[in-house]
């Protein structure tokens, strides 16, 4: 295998595939990458949970295929000048990589040793701009449970249904919410799917993705999932079973409703949470609502904290206490500048929406006093 | 006590004494910061090997003090609105801090438990800008010995005389030394001091520092040193007993001389160290000067380097072999695009310095084939 590339564009492949690249392996071949050299580049990253496989244009003058260590090869081109970078396999494997003054030596594995991508027909795929699936995770990620004991909710809920594409998390004190109308509407955005994404593969697809309107299909079949990024894609196994029916876990009623600012009212909530330095289900944050004023205080041992903020209130006065860690993680990921709270009794779960729309819902659960 | 202070000003005040606060302390009052009211805020931390005190404009309304818990504090002030904050003790200790509609009533310490500092007299200070000493401090601590048993080499020598003053540090294989002639020179630029201060301390006090041209003094008296940066001063114990001699270390004679790119041969030297995954003076990097051309490599069992570099030469061909951290750790901290490398013999020290004037010099040991 002989080709040449620019290290900027080498870089760029081995940046993403090395979200795949499994750093606790005992299996040398599971820390590399396999690189494969016929028209372009393809680069791949494998830890047998999650596949991520890159092409990379390049001068291909010799095709063939070697792994290298991922860590190694990775800060090589890393320290090389911004330049053409020459890279040659030789005899029992060693790799020579060569960029102006620089020559490194070393030692690949060859290519025959690693595991194979599963195959995904890319069929009835969902559509999506990047940038918009890149928000939904980071704003739904967070209530996704790590209790294996309920192995369906250490996933996200991926829905495509009429035209419309959700994203569901659920903890079993929370549910985090956020959904898209397809634009310009094709055929294939009504199409029904219901797929289960490991947490994990959320937050590896996440960093991969770039914020640009440029759009990405996701593709399932089996038990495996595939995001397809044009350039790069990434394979996953998929959580199987049947997820929560959020829909109905959702109140439609409320007693109280509140509109607030979402940036006042997270920093009144992180500001009490700084006395409660531990057991946070012992401590919660109270709320009292009651002639437009919101009064949120905490108690423990290190202090006391009240704070007072200006709400536009409807419905009857409320008297609820939450764990303040779930209020906090759902206000930092809402954009909007102003959120409505619907409220139903100070033992019922309360939900934050949009005052407009149903972009998203966080519902959370109070803590019984 | 009873004070109003902007947030802004309470908030730089307890960022530079949270430096000398202990964070491994059994005893809580260590964990604190003494707020003193007078005419001004006053706020000390102390370790017992550090003190900072520093000075916060304030409407003082009533005098009085109290210690609070660093992180707390912190936190609390770090996490209100931008606005006026009013604090006062009330009963048992109990200290109320107030901003807008936020009220934390957190729980303080007595005053009398806290270590005072050690006093000591502001007479014949060397005289330096703040941005100098911060950058010559960064330029030298890195060969500040850790090895316990050389303590005198476990901190920087600052060496004051005849308008000249100088920073040194010397761990066993390396020297580091940064000089400034004194601008505008004033009678006690010429006092002669030889101050060894612990590298612990060269950390900190480099922190706090702003990179700015106001000048500060550096007073000592019996094993105790104090930097005094105006609003802000910091005290710490000195290391007792005789510095080497480090003028008697640095070679005065050469046969090789190279001139070189400071920024390229870094490069190299990194790119080098990627193969040296570990015992790094098991494997050297070695370097072969000849028609100025610099050819730097190393192998090891992860593979082979092979650097060229452009260089002018004087005097003799030379093979000889580094710890390549050695050569990295101050070829990063010089700022000249070019320097001179002056070479003994390949068994002797080689000396980095400018190409004009003797503003600094890093000596570095080679490893003996």
């Amino acid at each position: 295998m002989k080709f040449v590339c620019s290290k900027e564009n080498l870089l760029e492949g081995i940046n993403v595939v090395q979200k795949a690249v499994s750093t606790k392996t005992t299996l040398p071949i599971l820390e590399g990458i396999l690189i494969e050299a016929g028209e372009k580049i393809k680069m791949t990253g494998n830890d047998l949970e999650i596949g991520i496989e890159c092409y990379v244009d390049a001068d291909v003058r010799e095709e063939g295929s070697i792994v290298l260590n991922s860590r190694m090869f990775g800060d090589i081109v890393r320290r090389l000048p911004d330049s053409e970078v020459y890279l040659e396999v030789k005899e029992n494997n060693t790799v020579a990589i060569e960029c102006e003054n620089s020559l490194f030596e070393i030692r690949g594995l060859s290519a025959e040793g690693f595991p194979e991508l599963p195959s995904i027909e890319k069929s009835d795929g969902i559509r999506i701009s990047q940038k918009a699936l890149k928000d939904m995770i980071r704003q739904t990620i967070f209530a996704v449970s790590t209790d294996e004991n309920r192995p369906m909710l250490t996933g996200s809920l991926f829905e495509n249904k009429a035209g419309v594409f959700t994203i569901v998390s659920i903890d079993g004190y929370r549910l985090a919410m956020r959904r898209v109308v397809h634009e310009n509407s094709e055929q294939t955005d009504n199409v029904e799917r219901r797929l289960v994404i490991p947490g994990k593969t959320l937050n590896e697809i996440a960093k991969i993705i770039q914020p640009v309107d440029d759009e990405m299909y996701i593709y399932a079949s089996g038990n495996q999932i595939l995001f397809d990024m044009g350039k790069c894609i990434m394979t996953s196994r998929l959580l199987e079973g049947e997820y929560l029916n959020y829909m109905s876990i959702i109140p439609r009623e409320h007693e109280t409703k509140i509109t607030v600012n979402t940036k006042d009212l997270q920093a009144c909530f992180e500001r009490a949470s700084l006395v409660i330095t531990s057991e946070e289900r012992r401590y919660p944050v109270r709320l009292e609502i009651s002639d437009d004023i919101m009064v949120i205080t905490a108690n423990t041992e290190a202090g006391n904290v009240r704070e007072e903020i200006k709400v536009e209130m409807e419905g009857k006065k409320l008297d609820i206490s939450f764990n303040h860690r779930y209020f906090i993680e759902a206000l930092r990921v809402i954009d909007n500048e102003m959120i409505d709270i619907f409220f139903t009794t100070n033992i019922g779960p309360c939900t934050i929406r949009p005052l407009q729309g149903d972009d998203f819902a966080y519902l959370i659960l109070p803590i019984r006093k």
